[in-house]
């Protein structure tokens, strides 16, 4: 039997602002991956996203991001090392705040947007990252981008990593994604990309846009909270997994 | 011998906006409050007050503000217990990540500003925050204004609690500070207020602006760590605690 | 015949978070309050909503906030008569910009949230920000709430002021509104409120909640743009009006 | 006689953080560009910049920057055409708030830091913040880097500008100033510094670090308003420019 995580970036809301239907969609997670505030959520909605991801059992992890809440921590931002190292340690630590009032774990660190997306590609980011969760907990598992720097660095430094595969996104030749400025960036039928994961997960390979065959390593896929089709996708995607023999379950 | 522990705030620079010589006044207390971000402070500032506080062996506390940069916390600000609740354990978590980081103990938290006047005097707000102190670590000391509300709520939760005086404030029949707004609000004579002090550690009591005698609990002191005169006075007042016999110790 | 302006709240997204019905609800007012990215609001969303009201030709004003996003404005905080306004003639001026940038004019400035409210009832605040915008430009109109020390404010320095009644909230003998914190603060059945309306402005009554009728001037009243039945109250109280021969007209 | 205008940026203490010497250097300066609030500066901070201005008689100027406090503006980030445009817009507005209130006028744009560099060589973000500025008002002048994509996009668009020159950094044989990552990137000798300012002034010259001598147009210079040897600087050049019988104006 297969295995693999299914995670969520959730806790998006802020103030009187509403984001995703969390929690919906946590029955249909493993992993939770809970925003820290600095692109998204509050310390308000960090409780209430802990407590209702304690109470669906699925995993916590930290999701930090850019200080961007204009941008939803979208948009590139040049950072030094340091301040990447910093800004890590500060949004985890905020976190773990709210899971020990709880008396919880945090299972995993899942950097947001613009800064996961920089850290797959620079390898001294990947590794300030890298390090600052190691350096809180060098227990906690660092979720990247299948194939990226931030999982090499987070294998060089020592951490259980998580590689991560996208259903809706569709590959090029050296496993990076295909920019979203390109056409067919996104895969919009959700059969295909069903069946995209289930190949990933099971076959451990995806056809690129070219045709062409590589191998990937999927460990967790990223499902979206947001939107009105997601609730139905998850819904589908667990599905297929069923039957095709896939188990979900946290990396941890 | 008496004993009192000596607390100063720190880390209150921002981004590239300096405030306070956190290095120079570090050699004079005992307990250091770092700014967690909300009313002053920033990853990379706390990552950097952390390493000097343990350089210099003083222990660490968090110091949670307001979400009030502009203001500097010091504005009061309706808060619902519930968000109280919310911003105490993210600021605390948020420093927590740096002392994790470096394998360090966190020792105490004591409020900011509006936050801190605001909890000494209203019942539901204090109990927030000791809530929120309790349930991140039940191990924590939780500082608050000898006679206070929030020292009473620690109390009943079930925290250790340091009682704070003030040298260069005068004090009212009831045990409450004269208020700013007040003439004679401030002990401006390094004599005096050094004077005081010492009466407050070694005979618990303290002269009213009246010339009354009342009782007074004094854990620690806070001295401050910004302005031109504050590391000479933090100099004369270790130097009369020398004379007098007081010992200048952290309250863990 | 009578006649009254109808106002809303508008351009309350901000970033990637969606508020309200901007476009849909334009149909229905004569005069729009913008935010200006204190409590709500940013850059993007100011220019947008500018241009929205500008095509379907309502008059537009600046809605300047208390600096808390998280709390949308609407959490008191304490304020210097300089702090105040300063704040309000940086929010006039920000929404000035996008004004200026499409040749168009600006109507009136109504303050939100707790800056409304706390400027209702204290004339020093009232006053500052009666100056604030006096200062910026003496023909802007200033909205207030009826009969109170807002509009008293913006009388005395010279400003034209309108009177804004609410449909939705019940009122007390001395013309203030039944606080949110009492029952039936609120009136939830949109008969009611109609009627309640046409009587404010076609008789200048109101009915309190102890059944006296009291004096009162209408000169805007506020629908709201947010929540599932803003679009139909709209549409209801629009048609209310012309069956009563109340024509919806701005202030200028 | 030659002429050039002094340009500093002023205004940028933030809440109780205090930054430069604003009153002191205002007496060396012809053209003040004040923080807007978004990587400094703070409405209360811009009223009074304003006014110190407006006292010692120099021209004013909005000097808008990236939503970036903790980075001070200076750190690039990624902007859409449109969001530049919308953010230049937004902070010349709040400043003409302060200059409206006054009965003052506007006399350029210059932007700040990291936006200021990446419009020297991005033709579309120089368009967009030209754009910005000339639908705000088209008779502000714009200031940019002397030779860059910025003064090229204002001349486009119908603009008058001011080139700017540096005195304190070196210049490379395109125009472009050595990088700050470079060794000589900066002239830490004043004499040096005062020299190259005459020189590019009177004779529109400057020497490249490789010795060669290139072109340039020097409308304005920047002179620094914070750290210890702003002040001893400008007092030099002035004193310098006396002699060189250079008359130090403001653009318009």
């Amino acid at each position: 039997m297969s295995r693999v995580d299914v995670n969520c970036d959730l806790g998006e809301s802020f103030g009187t602002y509403k984001k995703g239907n969390d929690s919906e969609i946590l029955d249909y997670v493993t992993s939770a991956n809970i925003a820290c505030g600095f692109h998204a959520g509050d310390p308000s909605v960090m409780r209430k996203t802990v407590g209702l991801a304690l109470e669906k059992e699925v995993k916590i992890g930290a999701h930090p991001g850019l200080p961007d809440l204009i941008g939803f921590g979208r948009r590139n931002m040049q950072l030094s090392s340091e301040e990447a190292y910093d800004l890590v340690v500060y949004q985890i630590g905020a976190l773990y705040g709210f899971l020990k009032a709880e008396g919880a774990e945090m299972q995993h660190v899942k950097p947001h947007g613009a800064l996961y997306n920089m850290a797959a590609a620079d390898p001294s980011l990947a590794d300030a990252i890298a390090r600052a969760v190691y350096k809180v907990n060098p227990e906690l598992v660092l979720f990247g981008l299948s194939g990226s720097e931030l999982i090499n660095a987070g294998e060089n430094i020592g951490l259980a990593t998580a590689s991560e595969v996208f259903s809706d996104r569709t590959y090029q030749p050296d496993g990076t994604l295909t920019s979203r400025s390109q056409p067919e960036a996104l895969i919009t039928n959700d059969e295909k990309a069903v069946h995209q994961v289930i190949r990933m997960v099971k076959e451990k390979k995806v056809a690129t846009l070219g045709g062409e065959e590589i191998s990937i390593q999927a460990d967790t896929i990223c499902i979206h909270g947001d939107g009105i089709r997601a609730l139905s996708f998850a819904k589908k995607i667990r599905g297929a997994f069923e039957q095709a023999n896939i188990e979900a379950k946290s990396v941890r």
